[in-house]
This record gives C-alpha cells, structure tokens and sequence, in this order.
C-alpha cells in the first residue's frame, strides 16, 4: 500500500521539480497586464543528440483502485506533465521498482504539475476522470529512453 | 482595425506553430491509458548559449475595445502560450510593425496555443478574463531576446 502525500516542492525533490507558483518570484510583464513565474522546469533533454518535444496528453483513468504494476524511466532526458484542466491528478514515483520500500505517492492538485529529473523511476499518468487533458515537455531524438520494470507483485495505492 | 480570423496551421504558418491536436496524429501509450500528439511545437532556443525556460504566465484583459500599441519580438528564441483554462483569447502578429496592412489577428480557443516562430513580431499576451492562466516554453540565457516597438498610432480590433 502506497500511502498518498502532499505534493511539495520538498517532499519531491529527490524525484525533480514540482512544477506550480509557489516556489518562484513573479515578474510584472506586458505593461502590468500578466505576471510570469519562470524557470519552473529544469528542462534536461540535449544529451545524446535529444532535442525538446512538446506533446498533448488526453488520459483516462486505471480502474479503482489503482494496481501499480508497471514503473518507467528516461535514461537520456527530464519529462514534464502539467495538467489543463484544473483537475486533482496522482504521481507514483520509486527510487528502486523492485523495493517496495521506495515508493512515494503524490497528490498533485490542478495547478500543479510535475518535472521527472531524468532517470527518475515513475508510474505512466494517473488520472481521476476521463479526457484529462496534460501538456508534456520532454525529450525526443536518437537513442533508447524508455525503460520498463513490471512488478512481480502488484502494490495498491492509499484513499486519496 | 484588424479583423480577426480563425487560427488554424495554415493562416498561422509564417508566423510560427499553432498549438493543437489537430495537425498530428495520435500514438496510443500507458498500456492504452493515453494517447499523446507529439511535436506540437518547434521549440528554437539554444543559439547563443540559450536553454528553454518553462513559466508560468497569469494575466489580465486590457481594457475594451483593445488598443495595439506596441510590438514585441524574440530574435534569439521562439516563445510558446498554451492556454490552462480552455477559454477562448486573442492573438496579434504582423510582418513589419510600421506596415499597418501586414497586421493579422487571430481567435484562438481554449485548446489552440501559438509558438511565435523566432523573431516573429506578436504582441503580448491578449486574454478575455481576469486570472487567465498560461504556460509558457521560451528561452533564457545570455543576449538581447527582446525587441519592442510602439506605434505612433494605436491600431483597434474588430469585434470577436
């Protein structure tokens, strides 16, 4: 059982960037008309040749309650998700699949988004309602970025 | 008065991306939880020592009718909105800020962003509620990535 935290720019770090407001000074632009929050992402993706790819995400939910049984990784770049839609949504992340130990599970909110650092063990998108709309800030460009750990047995995650 | 159009690929085309769903064809990922449009937006920002900058951007309409008084452009990278809210808002470009006829303004949903394609004349953001939230994919780094010109004569929008 994964039990289910708040996700903070300290509870996460291990695991790279909480992507929201909260951690940066805001700019006054466009002659007071918008203020910016920059550098929310360490963007980490040149490696090997890679380059940035923007992507849209539209998900649907896992059945209740939610089997972790497959953790992924990108050994050559970071990958961003930050959801469009103003809707809770769930990160899974562990330093070692293979020790149950290891995982953390997040809360994330609706206006917060989150940066795997690359090489980060982590649960493809977990979403609470269908058509859940992300934008994805990650790596594209030669080599083999993906790595999979099926879960011998399967772990549960905590009420939300 | 310039009139405002439709934003699709091809009205958008020489001035940069349009950020949608609609030009790409899906690929089905998460053991069939997801699908993802990738490549959405060509993100040019490293000349000159460069690196991409993810933000987070809140801003405010201007006030009714909106007056274009000054444009901006981004010679070292291009700059990327994509909307958090999926509401409606506005977009200005034009060729040559002195040139009142190569002005375009377009209406972009709530599920349209734009990457103004590097050095690029656009004008800030233009939104049409209060707290309009965005995120953002430009450039940091060193040099000079900001050109602003106004005009002697502020130039109206036609009606939505």
């Amino acid at each position: 059982m994964i039990a289910l935290e708040s996700l903070t720019p300290v509870s996460f770090a291990p695991f790279g960037d909480v992507v929201d407001t909260g951690a940066t000074a805001p700019r006054e632009v466009n002659q007071g008309f918008a203020r910016r929050f920059d550098g929310v992402a360490n963007v980490d993706v040149l490696t090997q040749g890679g380059f940035v790819n923007v992507g849209l995400f539209t998900a649907n939910p896992r059945p209740n309650p939610i089997a972790i049984k497959l953790m992924e990784r990108h050994p050559l770049g970071s990958q961003m998700f930050y959801p469009l839609q103003d809707q809770q949504w769930i990160v899974v992340v562990c330093a070692d699949p293979r020790d149950t130990g290891s995982y953390r599970g997040f809360k994330a909110t609706g206006r917060q988004g989150v940066n795997y650092a690359r090489n980060v063990w982590h649960h493809p998108l977990l979403v609470l309602k269908n058509d859940s709309r992300f934008i994805v800030v990650d790596r594209e460009g030669p080599g083999q970025n993906l790595e999979e750990v099926s879960l011998e047995k399967p772990l549960t995650l905590g009420a939300l």
